[in-house]
């Protein structure tokens, strides 16, 4: 295989070029937000893009490296902040590093056994998500967030797990500044 | 194991808190630069540091991911550039990604079976080695050319094939601008 480059805007948050550019509306995550009713006033209104993420494509094995720029847009669904659907790895023994490279946001974690974790990100925060831990992005600012990921070949997605039983937590509005509770609802 | 933050200072090149800043001096490169006479020279002067890396430890182990930012001051031994030792992976099978920050450099690259590529580099270029090429970072700036770096836990360095073989191409100032010419001394 041959060596290529590609160029990363991190004001702006794209690859160029990038292999893919995944796009993700309100619509695509209406179970994953807590105000249902809130979720759906707004879906009545519009279906706006709540994020992207910019992929360059390497083989899907291990000893290769996934590379992806994601844009979080600002805005909330009800009091809950814009944020991904979040994520195992398929092989769940791979790990991955995120780059804060604009805006401000917090890493939400969490391991089929209970444990949970969040990290606050602003530019240059550096993340190590180890291996076993699901991980979801929120954009706790005004601006958008945009954060740098790595992730070996071989990861994979699984989104259903997160889909089926949620996130262990929240962040969400609280007079007037992001807080972390517990998701009532969290099987 | 527990996730964790670093902060990237991306204009120093620093990781707070850096488990291990690696420190190369001229001195420990003295037979790896062309003109051997200018190498003597500088060294009866003084031994500076041409680079520094900052490493965060990971578990060296398949799944897990090292991460590290360089700062290759600028320089030149006779007329190379400042650059670093340059490796293949000790597990040849894995990737590698580097991200220019700041400054500009040039990324050569090379095969056990003869291939040779090089990328320049400027805040914001992405370049994806793949397995099996070996790799070396040169500073062709009058700043600091400062990257991250991103491999596989288990990856390994291998130095040892570098400093023998010496590298296929060099990074030479011609007429007050970088060039890469064949090493006539490449083994």
């Amino acid at each position: 295989m041959q060596p290529f480059a590609t160029v990363l805007d991190w004001r702006e948050g794209t690859i160029s070029p990038a292999d893919n550019v995944v796009v993700r509306r309100l619509s695509d995550m209406k179970t994953m937000y807590h105000d249902q009713a809130a979720m759906a006033r707004m879906l009545k209104a519009s279906d706006p893009v709540l994020y992207e993420v910019y992929e360059v494509h390497v083989p899907p094995e291990a000893g290769h490296l996934n590379h992806c720029c994601s844009i979080i847009y600002p805005g909330k669904v009800g009091d809950e902040y814009f944020m991904t659907k979040g994520h195992f790895h398929a092989v769940e023994g791979t790990a991955e590093i995120y780059v804060g490279l604009q805006g401000e946001g917090m890493l939400l974690m969490q391991t089929r056994d209970g444990q949970v974790a969040h990290i606050a990100f602003r530019p240059g925060v550096m993340a190590y998500i180890p291996p076993y831990w699901a991980h979801r992005m929120v954009n706790i600012g005004a601006e958008r967030f945009i954060f740098l990921g790595v992730y070996p070949g071989n990861a994979g997605h699984n989104y259903g797990t997160i889909e089926q039983t949620g996130f262990a937590r929240l962040v969400v509005e609280r007079d007037g500044a992001p807080v972390v509770i517990p998701n009532p609802q969290a099987g």
